[in-house]
């Protein structure tokens, strides 16, 4: 029997597309830089039992799998690779339970991020991870990736909110990792070694995650000054203070500008180079108490003003400036996102030294990003219809890894490897470490069925293993 | 060359002790029901170079390794095995670095608990993990059993608390995991790989921990309740509140009784069958209201009474007697803890349990434990000169695990599995996981140097590998 008629037994005829213009929709995902290939044929299983019997026919016939949620990623994780089979958990969407006095939620792969928010806001508990396109990414994607967000200096990345997993392994066999108690010591950490490993070990067909009592509705303080070494001078003060903000994003000068264009709203910071913004979701007496040692320490580094708030709905709109920085940015042109993290301290030298860059490519990069954890977002300007410009563009992203691994940072803080930075990751960890993950890559997937060419550089040596 | 002239050859002759007397004192750690064999030599190395000296030594000699801190453990994790080198890190015993405004502390293996606590606290700052050995502890001990203690309902746990670790591998070989950056997904999670794995997959020689601003000092509440059912019910209704108290312990009327006696002490508990003790760190008015409401749904709960406090030496003197009640049951005669740990609203179910396989081995079970966590700690009292007592108790603790699991809990909470819960692991795990967790202990350490009969039941299998 051919693959696809396997494929057609196990799920149904119509969970498999094979008709290029129907597949064509699931071979990228939202970072255009990185490879991607012509999918076999993409598969919609319904439930767990569907993705093992999927993921047999597939190792039988040796034909690679890769996962895929909603496609919101930016690294080219779920691209396809030439006759691969598109494996897609976006039917897999229930919350199959919410156990409040628990403070725990099981659900399938394919719940969307924000159905998760929503349910749990129901109870008066909430689930931190919080990446931009929460509205749409799924909860298998931000699994496996450890997906970042805007509060994750005050409440942790997705993997610190997984009990435990359930992941259909190489040979499709049923793996639970895990358990649903606050503590458990009983093995190896499993859960956290597939947590983040971008589909190239297993597929997550269900995870355990934590919830956390719904913390109060945010105060908002927003701090503007006339450079860059002044407002990452104000960040270290905050640190230093012993404060914890629920949120602290900052902006430079041109995301500013860009921001305020998109939203022809003036933000009042039309000469400054750098601004805050940050939120205490302390609640009551002990947020405000915050927020003005927040605003007393802005004042102190110098800033040219500051504006605070207690009402989230103000608060909301001075976040959205923040919020569509990068769609501001790419209504001027074509964009490279970055994703850095570097030490809170370091954070000044990497703006200044993404301006040097840009400078000396001829190009503008602005800098938006996660202040309170040194995960920053540089974004390459450039004119996407101009070959040369691409090319420019490509040497400033990379001189920005590279100054990033310079200050003592990481080439990802929240996006991931994907298909793009393999290379980086290699020069990020050194020989030994690559040795270790290709050990444990080969351990748990000996014929490099998972996703091929994901966080290691796609290479077949003669009669060799993966990947 | 011996094996004995290469170690004192890399160490200093200083640092081998090959003397029987000598190497005995070394040979267990705390938990007496754990195997215990004779070593070959105790090394003690003065930094990384030498532990991979060491480690190559005796993977050439085919001589397993044993890696041990100060010998605080419950599970017989660090015990010798026949012929062994236990690797001793207590000479690693150095703060390399405090980096205040990053929030993270560089430390050798050897650096006890309490140590990095002081540390940490001359700058505001705090690290959370606070195992009840905290005083004599090593960070490297709490590293590989990846320990709890009783802050973690707020703060987690030591796998929660770690940016980075340096390990010596089975070939000698220096990995560096993690980073030094809040958020960084490049690659999988090796640290929380290795973090938990009970020195099976290699040797930490050095961590980079988080740490967090320091809490204020705790006010605290104690609750009598005359049923554990009612006890267990109020903890559930501490959760549903949305509270999450910094500390939530719980004792049942014999340890109530030991502890009470031990310290010469009316506790206030004489017809009680269940103490809830907690804190709050909120500090200030949070701190009131978080005890005030602590306070009015025990009493809704139907608690015989409370008393709140927040003077910290009279909470430190409430908690003196949760503190004492191991060495005050000992008093009393042998034991056997446990350290299982059940879902939060399984709590009173367990304890119920627990009272039940007591009265059925007719022994005294008394229980003490985590209840902001679920992770308990029932211990079973015997006649330490009787075998046959012992043959009871022995039942009576197989029980014990028998029912955690049947609650939908894990059995071990936070000492790990050692060479003490082998095949509990094996039952709880099922044989899908324990193939993983042999395939990444194959992949890691093929020829099985490290730790032998540790996680893994011990066999060797004809011309097998490990473990």
């Amino acid at each position: 029997m051919s693959l696809i008629q396997r494929l057609r037994d196990s799920v149904g005829d119509a969970a498999v597309l094979t008709d290029p213009d129907a597949t064509e929709g699931y071979a990228r995902d939202m970072m255009p830089l990185a490879p991607a290939g012509r999918p076999l044929a993409v598969v919609l299983p319904a439930d767990t039992a569907e993705v093992q019997a999927c993921v047999r026919a597939c190792a039988e016939a040796d034909v690679p799998v890769v996962p895929r949620g909603a496609g919101s990623g930016l690294t080219g994780g779920a691209n396809a690779v030439d006759g691969c089979v598109l494996l897609v958990t976006t039917r897999m969407d229930r919350i199959l339970e919410l156990d409040a006095d628990n403070r725990l939620a099981v659900v399938q792969p394919g719940v969307v991020n924000r159905t998760l928010r929503d349910a749990a806001a129901a109870h008066s508990l909430f689930y931190p991870p919080d990446p931009s396109s929460l509205e749409w990414c799924t909860l298998g994607g931000n699994l496996a990736t450890d997906a970042g967000g805007l509060c994750c200096g005050k409440y942790g990345v997705t993997s610190d909110a997984v009990f435990g997993l359930e992941v259909v392994l190489a040979d499709g066999s049923l793996l639970t990792t895990g358990r649903r108690t606050v503590k458990g010591v009983a093995g190896y950490d499993l859960t956290r070694l597939f947590v983040g490993s971008e589909g190239t070990l297993g597929i997550i067909t269900e995870a355990t995650l934590k919830l956390r009592p719904l913390p109060a509705a945010p105060g908002t303080i927003v701090a503007a000054f006339d450079s860059v070494e002044r407002a990452g001078e104000a960040v270290n003060r905050v640190v230093r203070a012993g404060l914890m903000p629920s949120l602290m994003e900052i902006m430079d000068a041109t995301s500013l500008r860009a921001s305020a264009e998109f939203l022809r709203a003036d933000l009042g910071a039309g000469d400054s180079s750098a601004l805050l913004l940050c939120q205490s979701d302390a609640g009551g007496e002990p947020a405000s108490a915050e927020l003005d040692a927040m605003e007393r320490l802005f004042k102190d580094t110098g800033a040219q003003w500051t504006h605070a708030t207690t009402d989230p709905a103000e608060g909301g709109l001075l976040l959205r400036a923040r919020r569509v920085s990068l769609p501001a940015l790419e209504a001027r042109g074509a964009c490279m996102t970055e994703d850095v993290a570097v030490p809170r301290t370091r954070i000044a030298e990497l703006m200044a030294g993404c301006e040097r860059i840009g400078a000396q490519a001829g190009l503008t990069v602005a800098v938006v990003g996660h202040a309170g954890d040194g995960n920053m977002h540089p974004t390459v300007l450039y004119d996407g219809a101009s070959a040369e410009q691409y090319a420019r563009a490509r040497g400033a992203f990379d001189a920005i890894l590279a100054l990033a691994l310079s200050l003592g940072g990481t080439v990802t803080g929240e996006h991931g490897v994907g298909k793009l930075k393999t290379e980086w990751l290699e020069r990020e960890l050194g020989p030994v470490s690559m040795r270790v993950h290709r050990q444990l890559k080969d351990a748990l997937d000996p014929a490099g069925l998972f996703n091929p060419g994901a966080l290691f550089a796609r290479r077949r040596p003669a009669g060799g293993r993966t990947p």
